[in-house]
């Protein structure tokens, strides 16, 4: 366990990583926003009603079919520019240190964002979409349709948060 | 674009994968599940009620500092015995060959599972959670804290699966 090496903020806790990797990932498309370093980013998904374009390598175009009878769709990218070694980390909004598992921050072991986005439209092997709030180029890793039934769990509470607000 | 190569259903179709890899991916612990064959475990993760066990490895622990706090968490784990190459396919249940990103099936580009459990209780690094369907000895890649406020749209719809049902 390495305390405060360069780079880390007051009470933020670094490991040290596995010396190989288990898997791998192919980049499968590029997500295209209007926000080019992390300050512009919106702080969750839901701060901005931009609509976002996905560009999905040729390679898949076969695997979009009936994808445009979604509304939403469960978006997985690679936020590449993140560190993966904090275990406990405070984000420049919260201040308060807190265990990586209960932050979506990118900032984790690896570095795969969870987005649900509303599918405002496909053109090919492009999707228009609402609700994403990555950096612009951000590589694609999978596209699922997001159902009611089980993704949806509207009485979910996170309770650092909401104590956080009160 | 390769039709019908052994192992394939009908209307199925497979493609050549990448050559290399773009990233790469450490498991960070197993989940323990009563499913030790495909056919045992259950269709979606509402089907079942059984309490499942996420064992996060030791070098994480203090990335689970606060999410006790949580009542429903988002994992990612890694579907290591699903192919990769197809494009459209047909599951068992279901019979017509869709796409792979209209589907939850867990053969796709990259087999990274995203379910919401419920948190029943941590232990240490032991964590027992409800709503899990994958194999025993899974590989976990993430749990993210669940915040409806993002993450549930309960109008979401998917539209060929709501005409297969009418």
């Amino acid at each position: 366990m390495i305390e405060n090496p360069l780079g880390i903020r007051p009470g933020e806790v670094a490991v040290a990583l596995p010396q190989t990797f288990d898997a791998g990932l192919y980049f499968i498309g590029r997500i295209r926003t209007p926000w080019k370093t992390p300050d512009e980013c919106p702080k969750n998904a839901r701060e901005s009603d931009a609509v976002c374009t996905i560009e999905v390598d040729a390679r898949w175009t076969l695997a979009l079919t009936e994808v445009e009878t979604c509304t939403h769709l469960l978006v997985l990218y690679w936020m590449d520019r993140a560190r993966r070694d904090l275990v406990l980390q405070a984000p420049r909004h919260y201040g308060q240190p807190r265990g990586t598992f209960a932050l979506r921050s990118p900032v984790r072991p690896n570095p795969i964002a969870a987005s649900v986005a509303q599918l405002v439209k496909i053109d090919g092997t492009t999707l228009s979409v609402v609700g994403l709030d990555c950096l612009d180029a951000t590589p694609l890793l999978d596209l699922k349709p997001y159902f009611a039934s089980t993704d949806a769990v509207p009485d979910a509470t996170v309770g650092w948060h909401a104590e956080r607000k009160r």
